[in-house]
This record gives structure tokens, C-alpha cells and sequence, in this order.
């Protein structure tokens, strides 16, 4: 089990509190004063980010996560800098959310504080305070762990020194809301959800809406995926007579039709995360990541950037449409509109949104130099430099953005 | 009430029968011999294309859902031509189907026998051949009413002289397979389906797994509208206190965040159309649409046309992302392969999917100058003909397909 540490009474955006806020985490290497390295993780991850070995706590892809860009020799080096990763408030690996307990001792259920990126960023201010760290070299996330390092950088400017979200945004854009929205009922239009009050006696992960939440996660994978490597992984074969096809209830006219790779991809990984995840918990970070908004407070994402300045490097990705190049591009140039020292890395990829987790030798190496040397890092580039960067800008006439 | 016909026996693809076909239809204008246009509807359309007047057998969305092009003086002229629409096989206007009644009295349920574009096309002809048109001028669909017009093609080279497939393809991708897989599961998953018993005494069209069928709907949404016209149309707007938020119950937890304007589209629209629409024919016709592939049978989709010496119009927008362009293209070229005279008019256009039916401004002319003059006509425009055609060419390497 990692450690974890109670914080004592915490208020939330909502206005509402908790006794006593815990959060799980895990750190790596030695803290030498000047090398700690907050890693954000992502929607449905955890803080356990990297090595491989024992864990009960997580599993499946929220175990190691990052275990190809974290580690000793690795892109954020743990023989170099001191890495930090806490379970968000709302999740279910360890931290307050609505499967721990609550003072009744229940589990919180719905009743659970609703939570935003902004409560992630002031529970983590304060497990680094437990922890004696007062400044950060580095916050790196992606996908909504990217929203919550850009929240350091708005909400804690002179605490940190470099600020890395990839594969992220300043906001969702209509698209992507839609979707979440779509998932989140699934989940509540599930019988078994009922109200969020769904815990047995030993309050488990794969309690409840299994297949509601199973089918919000394939909506998920759709959103995480793109439609060039879906065509490349699946295409339309057929996944053969052993896949198993009985995950979900089909109609009965489906006999004639084949049982396709993608169905089977999508029927695996739906179960497999309903068993490792729970419902509310979905509901409760995918309303937090719907519901940022950098420029909220602020008259723009460049005012809310203002007084952060430090350095920022952005990595997008040209096949995630669950954020945009676009959208990548239109955070660099906040970032610059008030002088910010400002680099936005663009990886060429098929691979969609899960980019950033899966193509970590194209991650790794602006990772690894921008945390040595900033936005002049050898790996690191910068739309600005080339000809065709406008080409990146407005997400609204974009390509990505039909 | 339209009217109808029963077209005895008929066997479907899958091998099984029925004792007596029924197919409700639609004509308009007067059959000369040969102006006998055939119109192939959507997904959920209906053979109710034009005149916005009486009935009481379709609605919403189904009813005159082509009325900006079809009627006197339109893109497809109702003075010139005799334009005929049947609802298909599958679907719940009318035609046999899981909601009509079965021998027993009862009705079908998905005890109806899996259907596909190929039964369509075959019921159509048929169906000609009761009202006397041995040959069509044209055969026009858009969407997987493209599919259709493609396999008159195919089927029936010798009976058609143009055929116009718009916003389609000759098969669909992983990425759509994928979310038309989703929606399929949230209606299995409704317990109101019951297996697809689950019919009144008075079998009707808001029967069965209304929650499970809006929410296969609201995935439909997102396909058929493009990212940035859902970024136009409702961005991360609040839909205000007046929006009725019961449409689905939400988590407890989402009183803290604003019910946005893309939700109450989705939950408003979702809810109207399971009161119109049939969720086993949902099932039925979804899967008649993944299963189709032009190639079925052929070494290719050029040798699936090679029959066809009518000529082609291939109509593709840009902001299509359920139908690429790229596929468009795809298509027009195996038109071209075997020497086909074929023009692919691609409209520039952010409103996605959708366009087809929303921009009748610029479907309209391409379409009646072909129905005129074919691939010469005046408003018709080819990829051919540009500098940039190429950019259209393979799906794989577009941006569109990322």
C-alpha cells in the first residue's frame, strides 16, 4: 500500500466539507530542496505512476501508468528529481471520495462534496506542505491532469517553476461535454446505481452500475482513441469464434452479424474498467474535468496565466480530438500574450488522445530537457519556429476542429 | 395514412421469411415512363419525404424530412419527376418490421429476421414492379440511404441510369462501428427492453427501453454534428433555469454545475425521438448499416460497381466526420477505376453528418443539374477538376481521419 496522509478538515469549491480530507500518494527518489516534481494523473488514474512490482491498491491502467517516462534513467528521472503523485479527492485509489468512509461510517456515496481541478491543486498544496516542499521545479499531467498543472500555475504561480500539460486544454470544447455527458447516464440510468447508494458491506471497486459504467468507459475509449488508429487496430474484422461475447446482453437478430474486433476491444475494456473503478467516482471527475475552465475568475486564459513566470511547455498531439492541437495552440499563445516564455511541442501521432501515454519516445525526450533546460531544450519545440505553426491556431477554423 | 403493399412471401438475406411482406410507401408527381425517381431514406427516416401536411403516421424528424429538395419546382422536381420513397424493411413507419404483427397476432418483436441494405434494395424492387417502373431515372439516398442507392448499383446496374449516394460511403469505419456498437448496448441494457418483448397491448412507438433508445440517439447526435458546429451551436453555455432538467436523472452531485445547452439538446432530442421510433428496429437498422460493405461478394468495390454504365454522383462534405470525405472519395475512385462516369461534389461545410439534410442550398443544385444532365451538369463539380483533389483521396492519410 502506498502512504497517504489525513489532512484535517478540508472546505471544497462547492462550500461544502469534509472532517478530515485523506489523500494516497506516492513519491520517488530523494527530495534534495529544489528537485520535487508533482505528476498529475489522469481521469481514471491513480498516484501510483510508476514501478511495476507489488500494489494492491491499483490495478490495470491505473497501476504504473507512467512507467515508461517516470523511473530511474527515465524522462522525469527519479535518480535527479523528487516525484510526487497524490490520488485526487473524489477517486476511488486510496483518497476521500464517495467510496470511502464517511464520519457515519458509510461510504460517502453521493453525499460525498462535489469536487473540482481546483480542490485537487489545494489538497496536493497541502500534501506538499505535510511533506515540507514550499516550491516545485515541475508540475507535469496530462489530459485533465494537464488542467490541474495549469491550475498550479494559475492558482499557485510562484510555487512552481515549469509547467507541463499534455494532451490538454484550457476547457473542454461542446464535443467532449456532449459525450461525458452521454456516459455519465449511462451510469445513472443503470438500475443499479440507485441514487449512488449502491455499496455492499465491504465497500468494494467493481460495486454497482458495472454495465453503466462499462458502457460509459467505451465511450471513453472512443473519445481516447483516433479514427485513424481505430481503422488501423480494428477495422471491421471480425474477432472469431472465441471471443467472448457475452459481457453484454445482445439483441437476438445480432446472430447474423459478426461479433467485431472492435466490439470485443471495447466489451474487454469496459468490463475489465468496471471492475477496477467506481461509478461515482466517474461521475464525480469527469463533472471536475467538464466543469474547468482556466479563464474562470479571470477575463481570459492569458490573464489567468498573467502572474505565473515561470516556463510552459505544452505537448499536443495532431490526433487527439479530445483535445485539439488547436486547443494546445490556443493555450500557447495565452501563455504568450503577457511575455511567457512559452513552448508548444506538437507530436506527430495517430494515436489519438492515448498518445500520451503510449508513445512515451516521442513524450519523454522534450519532457527530459524542458525539466533540465526549459523551453530551450534541445528536444523541445515550438510552433512559433516554423512556417506553417498559424496553421495550429484558432481551433474554430482548424482542420481538427470540423 | 400513406399507402401500401403487401409483396407476399419474402426472404430475407439471413435466410428467413416472411409469409407477406408489407411496405408503406410514398409517390409523388406522375409516372411518364421514364422519370421514375427512387429516394432512399435515413436511418431513422421514413417514406414521408416531402409535403409538410396531414399525417399521422410519422413525425418529428421522419416527417417530410427532405422537403427543401423534394416537391414542384425543387432540386428533385415532383413536375418532372415521379419520385417514389418506401419505408424499409426493419424500420417502424408502416413496413413490416419487429412492431408490426407477426402470424400470431403478435407482434414481431426481434423474432422479425435480421435485415440488410441488400433486402432494402431487393423489397424496392418489388415493390416497382407492383407499380408497374421496370427502370428508375435515379436512385437517390443520403447516409445509409446512400448505401442504398450504391447497392441499386451493384444489384441492379441495367435498371437505373444515375445513381446519387450523399453523405455516405461504401462502408463504415472502426470509429463508427464502435459508437454505433455503444448505443446499441445502452439499449440492451435498458431493462425495459426485455429481450425486445416488450410491446403493449396496443404495440406503439413510444413502447419499450425509452431510456436506453434516447440515450443510443444522444451518441447518434454527436455523430451527425460536426466539432465545430457544436462548438458554434452551444459551446459550454448554460442552458438556464428554464431547461427541464428530467429528462434523466442526474448524480446528486451535479447540482453544483450548470446544466449546459449541449445537454439539454441532447436530453430534449433524445427524448422526442424515443417517443417516434421503434427501439428493436433501432437495433435492426443500425446493424443493416454496419453490415453493409459495397465489396460484399466482389474482389472490390471498383469490381462491385464494374456492372453499372449509368453514371455517378458522389456528394461529400467537409465536416463529415461519420462519412469522410476521404470515403466519398474512396468511392468515386472505384467508380472511376472501371472507367464509370463519376463526378464527387464535395460542399464545404462545418454542419457535419447533418449537412444533407440542413443545407439544402447547396445539396440542391449539384443534385438536380445531374438529374438533368448528369456528371456535365452545370452545378456539379468533380475533385477531378481541382489542383487539390488529392487531398481528398485515401481515408488513411487525411486529416480527416485522425
Amino acid at each position: 500500500m502506498s502512504p497517504d496522509v489525513t489532512l484535517g478538515e478540508f472546505e471544497f469549491d462547492c462550500g461544502e466539507s469534509v472532517p478530515d480530507l485523506r489523500l494516497a500518494y506516492e513519491a520517488y527518489g530523494e527530495f534534495t530542496g529544489d528537485n520535487a516534481v508533482l505528476v498529475c494523473h489522469a481521469l481514471t488514474g491513480s498516484h501510483h505512476v510508476a514501478g511495476r512490482r507489488r500494489r494492491d491498491d491499483t490495478a490495470g491502467q491505473a497501476a504504473a501508468w507512467w512507467d515508461d517516462i517516470v523511473g530511474p534513467g527515465k524522462a522525469i528521472d527519479t535518480n535527479e528529481y523528487y516525484v510526487v503523485c497524490a490520488n485526487v479527492p473524489g477517486s476511488c485509489y486510496g483518497s476521500s471520495g464517495p467510496l470511502s468512509e464517511a464520519p457515519d461510517g458509510e461510504p460517502w456515496g453521493t453525499d460525498f462534496p462535489a469536487v473540482t481541478v481546483g480542490d485537487w491543486t489545494r489538497a496536493q498544496r497541502r500534501l506538499l506542505d505535510e511533506l515540507g516542499i514550499p516550491h516545485l521545479h515541475a508540475v507535469v499531467g496530462g489530459s485533465v491532469g494537464g488542467m490541474n498543472a495549469l491550475e498550479w500555475a494559475k492558482r499557485h504561480p510562484d510555487h512552481v517553476d515549469r509547467v507541463v500539460p499534455i494532451a490538454a486544454g484550457a476547457r473542454l470544447d461542446a464535443q467532449c461535454l456532449a459525450l461525458e455527458a452521454i456516459a455519465r447516464r449511462a451510469i445513472t440510468t443503470d438500475p443499479e446505481w440507485q441514487n449512488g447508494d449502491y455499496y455492499g458491506e465491504e465497500p468494494a471497486l467493481d460495486d454497482g452500475p458495472t454495465q453503466g459504467l462499462a458502457l460509459a468507459r467505451q465511450i471513453g475509449h472512443v473519445m481516447y482513441l483516433s479514427k485513424a488508429s481505430m481503422e488501423k487496430k480494428f477495422g471491421r474484422r471480425s474477432a472469431g469464434m472465441d471471443a467472448a461475447r457475452d459481457s453484454f446482453e445482445l439483441d437476438p437478430a445480432a446472430g447474423f452479424f459478426p461479433y467485431r474486433e472492435v466490439e470485443s476491444y471495447l466489451d474487454y475494456n469496459g468490463e475489465r474498467f468496471a471492475e477496477r473503478f467506481d461509478a461515482n467516482s466517474y461521475l464525480y471527475l469527469t463533472r471536475a474535468m467538464d466543469s474547468y475552465d482556466l479563464a474562470a475568475g479571470y477575463e481570459s486564459d492569458a490573464a489567468a496565466l498573467a502572474a505565473f513566470d515561470g516556463e510552459l511547455l505544452v505537448v499536443s498531439f495532431t490526433g487527439d480530438w479530445h483535445f485539439t492541437v488547436g486547443q494546445g495552440e490556443e493555450l500557447a499563445e495565452a501563455g504568450r500574450e503577457t511575455g511567457g516564455r512559452v513552448a508548444h511541442h506538437v507530436v506527430e501521432s495517430d494515436h489519438g488522445h492515448d498518445a500520451f501515454l503510449v508513445e512515451p519516445e516521442h513524450v519523454g525526450p522534450p519532457l527530459a530537457d524542458f525539466l533540465a533546460d526549459g523551453i530551450t531544450g534541445r528536444a523541445v519545440t515550438d510552433t512559433t519556429e516554423t512556417d506553417d505553426g498559424g496553421d495550429f491556431a484558432p481551433v474554430h477554423t482548424s482542420l481538427f476542429s470540423r
